[in-house]
């Protein structure tokens, strides 16, 4: 059983599957283009808490508990968690962790942290490592922001080019047996830095690391964007999904309508998100829900989901450094496709 | 090759391989019990840079390029890097990972980073996913104390239970061939939280998730502590370690002269670092000096490696929450003691 090794891309021999996912999202989310796709939508983006923060770590346990009861399993089959966030010290997921009697790996890939677990978590199920894994991670608007940027009392205006960080956390159970769709191929992205040293301007950052992923995706596995029902990018916003067709063209490479951005789909257009939804919640929400859901029905055969993050602190914002960017995909096929 | 899984324990089908390793640290711990053992020793605590966050990333990236020159290959054959470390964002890791053209996966288990990098990057080699894959973390003494706790220009008194955040950064390759030292098992670790509060005590917060590690390692693999050269925990310093033989003794386990803890032995006791050394350069930078050094020369046969995180940050602190632990655990095998 020895994998396909091409360069930055795996080719699963045992494709594992996807038996379980969850998405949960605060109420602007629920207002938004998928209302109808989520499997919860809280009214209240405290979720309970006194704080934002431990709001988000009562999302991630929600929706890895909610995961683990669509796969029909006990959360002793769960032998691995694999999570990350936003926060300072990853605390959502590692605070959510506690909660469960599980093996923990805090794992770090700023917005791209969906797509980084799955990729991981797809090579341990595939190499017969652990039976069956969890997957999760989590944004909140609230937490992002004053962490990030500015107190949200101070009432900042927001630059044009600015993303709106999406609150809401998605679980993805991944497993060597049941059904479902499967992971059948993963692309682990190389930081690039192109000097972006705008942090209101996300999406310009992490176009490049797109761009650097899906050739080297496209070249390992000798496919074209016209092979995937959907490709995905995670938030690179309107400006970032612009920049990231244009840099696809130059490059030969055509992203024609079967491409679409998490963070463009996710709100809608009156909404006042400016460039679009960001945050790792943003492509762990969507993925959680339209997609695996239009995969499990079979209306989407074959996607390409690639999620991206701005690997950027505001300690090296101030520090005067640019902000580097990476990307990770993985392809999910239909149980339909096969 | 299925691997034989025993609940949290893995035991490594093929064995990945260490074959290069590396060690760099600043003039304190140059002047400390190892001295003899790292690989560089730094008498500038800046490493040439203008800021200590930038000195941490140099450290990182002259230990990746230390370990693939002392295991003989080529940047172009290492093909993952698997790094996260302390800072917010593990921008240190990240900032390295730009250097590099290699893939890169972020994780971040605080202080466990090392052994959870080790034990993520043998499942993948093992697996079959990747031929090499090399593993680092990193910790700055002056980047932590400013970052967790305060201005270092403040001059704070540091309270007895206090440890010493090392300034150090190690990295380890690993492969499927060539010659060394062999990862045959790793233990992945479950959030363990006893409900310390005190950010000054690190030690007893890491200590539960020590014994909760140990204990399954032990139980997995039917072994017991004397069933080793040496036992290694990470950076529990003195206080924890005999917090952690106190309540292995109490679920029947002595951990007798074979058990160590890399905080403890890296300063010597004339350097004023109460209760010993810390951070993810700790265990780090022992681990790839004297540990492999003498896993290579025959001298240790058989080591548990165990390095423990406290998962907490420092805005958790703030709002109450206590302090959760986790620790991974691997073991080398000298390539004599096959």
């Amino acid at each position: 059983m020895k994998n396909e090794k091409k360069e930055q891309t795996i080719i699963f021999k045992n494709k594992p599957i996807i038996i379980g996912h969850y998405s949960i999202v605060g109420p602007k989310e629920g207002k938004g283009n998928l209302r109808e796709y989520f499997s919860e939508i809280s009214e209240d983006d405290f979720f309970g808490q006194k704080t934002y923060e431990k709001a988000e770590r009562v999302m991630i346990e929600r929706a890895l508990s909610g995961a683990v009861k669509n796969a029909g399993i006990d959360f002793s089959d769960v032998r691995l968690f694999l999570a990350g966030d936003l926060l300072n010290q990853i605390i959502s997921s590692s605070y959510a962790a506690r909660s469960f009697d599980i093996p923990y790996v805090g794992v770090f890939g700023a917005c791209s942290t969906m797509a980084e677990s799955l990729a991981l978590g797809a090579c341990l199920v595939d190499g017969g490592h652990f039976d069956t894994v969890a997957c999760a991670t989590s944004s909140h608007f609230s937490t992002a922001e004053r962490q990030f940027r500015s107190p949200l009392e101070l009432g900042n205006q927001r630059p044009p080019t600015s993303q709106w960080t999406v609150t809401g956390s998605g679980a993805t159970i991944l497993s060597s047996k049941g059904h479902g769709p499967r992971i059948t191929c993963a692309t682990f992205g190389k930081v690039t830095d192109f000097g972006i040293a705008d942090v209101n301007n996300m999406g310009a950052a992490m176009a490049p690391a797109a761009m650097s992923t899906l050739i080297a995706h496209f070249r390992c596995t000798k496919t074209k964007p016209e092979d995937y029902d959907l490709i995905f990018s995670g938030d690179l916003g309107k400006l970032g999904s612009e920049i990231l067709i244009d840099l696809m063209e130059k490059e030969g490479y055509k992203l024609g309508l079967n491409y679409k951005d998490c963070g463009q789909i996710i709100y809608k257009r009156n909404q006042n998100v400016l460039m679009g939804g960001s945050g790792c919640g943003c492509s762990a929400s969507v993925l959680n829900s339209i997609i695996l859901k239009r995969l499990i029905s079979g209306e989407y055969k074959k996607v390409l989901f690639m999620a991206t993050g701005a690997l950027l602190s505001t300690l090296s914002c101030q520090q005067g450094d640019t902000v580097p960017g990476i990307a990770h995909a993985i392809v999910i096929e239909g149980e339909k496709n096969e």
